[in-house]
């Protein structure tokens, strides 16, 4: 992981929605892409802000007083311990940035918890 | 700083080339635009590794090893230590993050040297 990324590229080779594959790191922190068609769980992050921009489509985060719609090439920094909730009616491409370690389902859990991965 | 960014938007304020502007946080990270044209300067940041997404325009990063060449859509992270120095021949647009407090010019210092700045 020390040469360049395409994000277009890296994008391409994710099979599903919801599983975010790690392009690259930054200090602690994972670089991932992931794929985002329907509705995610509410969840929140009690020990880190959670950065989304979007690389092609339309991201809704909702927020429990408002809904944040992102279109591409904008960013949100969902602020820690804040629940949200991310949707896309259709298939949205997003860059995240996190703590490495963070779970994609936070606080929530279930069964769209998947574990770290690089692609 | 708490709403959606839209990243073309903040890079329409920007005046010069090398003076980065600051569109949000994550963490105690920064999260800045910059507009880069011709030459900067060679340095490091011995204690941080650096992000750079190209968001319009092609960016050429020069390690002492080589060049990393960066279109529109492709992001290098150059590791805490490695000397590397960032030009471009056309007006590119560039998203920075790295911790609040680094210097853009890293070790070297001199006049490219801007004090941080939210836009």
């Amino acid at each position: 992981m020390d040469d360049k990324v395409s994000l277009a590229e890296k994008i391409s080779l994710l099979e599903g929605v919801y599983q975010p594959g790690i392009v690259g790191y930054m200090n602690d922190y994972k670089l991932a892409v992931v794929r985002i068609k329907g509705e995610f769980v509410w969840h929140k992050h009690d020990d880190t802000d959670d950065f989304f921009l979007v690389l092609e489509g339309r991201l809704t985060i909702r927020l429990r007083d408002r809904d944040v719609v992102l279109e591409k090439g904008e960013l949100f920094v969902v602020p820690r311990g804040v629940e949200h909730c991310p949707c896309a009616d259709e298939d949205t491409h997003v860059l995240l940035i996190e703590p490495r370690g963070t779970l994609n389902t936070g606080d929530a859990g279930g069964e769209l918890t998947v574990a770290e991965r690089e692609i």
